[in-house]
């Protein structure tokens, strides 16, 4: 039994397709609307009815959603340096000291993954809901991998 | 090979259901138990074996699971004002003046979406684990949108 | 199609797969590395292409990601410790008065479950980035309950 539109959908026959996100970062504190390209990942995949799960391979970036609007993206770097603020003691500092004490704590608190539904082949965010990437590290200028598994039919 | 009971399962044919919960909201800081509509979706999917995800689509709401009890959700409120107290200056405000600055940023941090094991037809929280919507928009009395895809068999 | 090594994989034949990992934790801010356990999951589901849920089935523990090495673990628990200082009032507790307040709402912020990817049949996390269970809650010395589901073929 399969019901559309309204409400409820089941369908069998799943697939799983994977794609790799490749995004450039310039500096700490970026905060990248990703959108576009999840969208595309969804369209690839030719799923109609699923989820898209996104994963950033790295220890200090992270993903959410937002409105992407630079007053609310200042308003999120705020907040996330009441967490970890710049000037703090961190005690990674004294294995690696490269900075990054402050870039970890708040992409564990982010958290690396997120997971969207995907419905009639599209990508299922609000109207004013963007998918973005943190980039948390104090060293500017990396490449970012986000792995995009598309999981449905 | 399928194990049973003890600890592993392995089940193939996998489907994907969709359902989703409208959910009203009455103020800012509403913190709302859905497990009884989560359950149900869990029921009518016939799923034995598999996941449930969850995503709210709006910018200013969020999900996760916690006990659900006054005390608790009260102290939930009082962290996330931590975050993102009432009184700052947000820079959201110049572009909307719609005083959602601190609803934006709380969103971002909880986040949208939440998966939750389902195994022999049933949602596998613990007992003191409910799963909530928070409504953080400062307009109150909204209808608040959870998509549900529960994955498997 | 089916897109190998670069970039884009498609597989169909989707099987779900569970295991239920036990982790004891000694004591209140244990923070836990169960990569090894979560790497062992994989290889027992077979899985090559898909992705590993995780979920923690209690509200005074949670999952993340994190650089596992002292110093980062230390720094994580002073920020936590800012959203849910040790000493604040708790309306929780004059619920249940087990001290728990600050681990409910430490909890609910980080959040029970997280997903990885898989690919050719390992758990693609980065080099620097490994899977970690914390242990809120004030009473030391618990079991936890990580429920494992692997999706994919």
């Amino acid at each position: 039994m399969i019901f559309y539109d309204q409400e409820k959908r089941s369908v069998c026959g799943v697939l799983v397709f994977r794609t790799i996100l490749t995004i450039a970062s310039q500096c700490e504190g970026d905060i990248i609307n990703i959108t576009p390209e999840v969208k595309k990942a969804v369209r690839e995949s030719n799923v109609q009815e699923g989820i898209i799960h996104l994963f950033v391979e790295h220890s200090t970036a992270a993903l959410t959603t937002i409105e992407f609007e630079p007053g609310v993206i200042a308003d999120l770097k705020r907040a996330l340096s009441v967490l970890a603020p710049d000037n703090a003691d961190y005690a990674h500092h004294l294995k690696w000291d490269d900075g990054n004490g402050r870039s970890h704590v708040k992409a564990a608190l982010v958290g690396p993954s997120i997971t969207i539904p995907v419905s009639k082949g599209y990508l299922m965010c609000g109207t004013w809901q963007q998918v973005v990437l943190l980039e948390l590290d104090v060293r500017a200028g990396r490449e970012r991998t986000v792995i995009c598994t598309v999981i449905g039919k």
